[in-house]
C-alpha cells in the first residue's frame, strides 16, 4: 500500500492526528498545519494527498472553518468519515491542583470540560490555544493543558485527571477529504451524501422548496446546517447530510431538482462512515 | 426613566458594550462579566436587571453559546434586537508593523480580519483572549490587539490601522434579553417571534412537518439554525426567527400545533429590531 500525505490541525498529538492514524494506519505521513484553513488549502493544492478535518462535535456543534473553507475548495471530496470518541485529561506537573492558576486548552476543549473546570479549578484562569496539543507547549509550574492521552504521552507529560469532559459520550466527527481519488481505499458502501447550496436573493421560501424535494422523495436529512454567506446578515448557505449514495434514485432526482431552485449546489460526495473507533 | 442594571460581556469597552449603550443610552449601569453564559445568568438571578449579549456576526455566523445558555435559561426573553457595525481596529504602541510578533484578539475576531493579518502580519501569532476589550491588557512592546475605536480611546492607546476587518459589511445582531417586562422603554412594533424546539427521538422528518406548518401558515423563517442536543452526536435542537409577531394569528396558529409534533418548545419573545446604529 503507497504512504499518504495527510494534512491534519497541528502540532502532533491532536484529535484530528489520531483522526488520521485510525484511517489511514501506519501508511500514513502525517502533516501538521496550524488551522484547519491551511489543512484544506494543502490538501486541494496538492501538497497532502489528503485532509482529515473535524466536521461537528456531539457538544460544541458543527466547526464552521471547516464548512467555509470546504465551500471555497471545490475540489475537494469527502472520501469517508469517522466518529471517534473525545476523552479530555488534565496534563500538569502539578500534583496538587490547588497550585495550578492557569488552564490552556484550545476553546471548544475547555468549553467541554466547563462544569469540571468550574468545580475543581473555579480560580485558575482559563487561556485559549489554537489546538489541544499546542496547549502542551505551555504546561509549566502553576500550570495545566487539557488534551489527550495520546498528547500526554508523546510529550511524557503527567495526567492528573482523567475524562474530564462534562459529557461522557463527547465525539466528534472528523471527514477525510481528497482533490483527486483514492481508490479502493475506503470501501465502506456510501451511506451519506453531503451538499451545500446558497439560496437566490430574496427567496426566503426556497429552504422549505428544498425540504420538500427531499420530502417527496422520502429522503431523510442527517443533519441540516446554516452558515452566512458573509455578504448580508440574514443571508445563509445550507450544509446538509443526506441519507443515501448519490448514486441512488431518489437522491440523484433531488438534487437535479435542487439545481434548478438554489444559486449555487456544491455536492461534496458520497461516502461510508468508518465505525467509531475507541480512543 | 430608571436606571437599569445591564449584563455584557466585558470588560469594559467590548462591542457589547457599545450595544448596551446604544440601546439603553445613559440609563444603564453596566455590569461587565466574564464570559456570556454568566451575563445570561445573571439576568436570570436577577443580579441584573437585563442583558445584552450578541446572537450573530455576519461573517462568523451565530454565537453557540449565547444560543446553549438561552436554551437552559426559560425565564429571559427577548425584549429588543440591535444590529451593530464592526469596525476592527490594530491597536499597538508600535508605528512600525515589522515589529509587532504577537496579535491578541477573540477568536471571532482575529477569524474577521484573517485575510488583514495574512498580507499585512503574516509572521506575528495569533493568541485568543476572552473578549476583544480583554485584548488591550497584552498591548506591550512587540505586540498588538485588535478591537474597536472606543476599546483603544478608553485605554489611551493608538491606533495604527483602522477597519481591519476583511468583510467591510461585518455587523452583529444583539439581543436585549431580560426576566421582568422592562415596561414600555421599548416601543418598536414587534417583527420577530425567535423560537428553538426540540425533536422527538427518532423523527427525522419532523423538521420537514415544522416547516410545513409555517409554509401552510405563509410564515417567513428569517434565519433556522441547529444545535447539537449535547446527548447523542445526530440530535439537534432548532432555533428559528419567524417574521411577525407572536399576537399575530398565523403565528399563534402555527406555534400552537408546531407545540403538538415536537419534543420541548421554547418561545424566546415577540421584539422589534431598532435601526442599524453607526459605530
Amino acid at each position: 500500500m503507497l504512504v499518504m500525505r495527510a494534512a491534519f490541525l497541528g502540532p502532533s498529538g491532536t484529535y484530528a492526528e489520531q483522526a488520521a492514524l485510525a484511517l489511514l494506519g501506519q501508511t500514513v505521513v502525517s502533516t501538521p498545519f496550524g488551522s484547519i484553513q491551511a489543512t484544506l488549502r494543502a490538501a486541494a493544492a496538492g501538497e497532502a494527498e489528503c485532509a482529515v478535518v473535524p466536521i461537528e462535535n456531539s457538544i460544541e456543534g458543527s466547526v464552521p472553518a471547516t464548512l467555509d473553507t470546504l465551500w471555497l475548495l471545490p475540489s475537494l471530496q469527502v472520501r469517508t468519515a469517522l466518529v471517534l470518541p473525545i476523552r479530555h485529561c488534565l496534563i500538569s506537573n502539578e500534583s496538587d491542583p490547588a497550585q495550578i492558576k492557569a488552564v490552556y486548552s484550545h476553546p471548544q476543549a475547555l468549553a467541554q470540560c466547563q462544569n469540571w473546570l468550574e468545580k475543581h479549578l473555579l480560580a485558575a484562569d482559563r487561556l485559549p490555544t489554537a489546538s489541544t496539543s499546542e496547549a502542551l507547549r505551555y504546561v509549566a509550574p502553576g500550570t495545566a493543558a487539557i488534551a489527550s492521552v495520546q498528547a500526554a504521552e508523546l510529550h511524557g507529560l503527567p495526567i492528573l485527571a482523567h475524562t474530564i469532559n462534562d459529557h461522557p459520550d463527547n465525539c466528534t466527527r472528523f471527514w477525510l477529504v481528497s482533490a483527486a481519488p483514492l481508490g479502493d481505499r475506503f470501501r465502506e458502501p456510501a451511506t451519506y451524501t453531503s451538499i451545500a447550496f446558497s439560496l437566490k436573493a430574496n427567496r426566503p421560501g426556497v429552504l422549505y422548496e428544498a425540504l420538500t424535494i427531499f420530502a417527496l422523495e422520502r429522503i431523510n436529512l442527517a443533519r441540516i446546517e446554516s452558515r452566512p454567506t458573509k455578504k448580508v446578515i440574514g443571508e445563509y448557505l445550507f450544509f446538509a447530510d443526506l441519507e443515501g449514495a448519490n448514486t441512488d434514485k431518489p437522491i440523484a432526482r433531488a438534487l437535479a431538482r435542487l439545481a434548478g431552485i438554489v444559486a449555487e449546489l456544491r455536492v461534496f460526495g458520497s461516502y461510508g462512515v468508518v465505525g467509531v473507533v475507541k480512543s
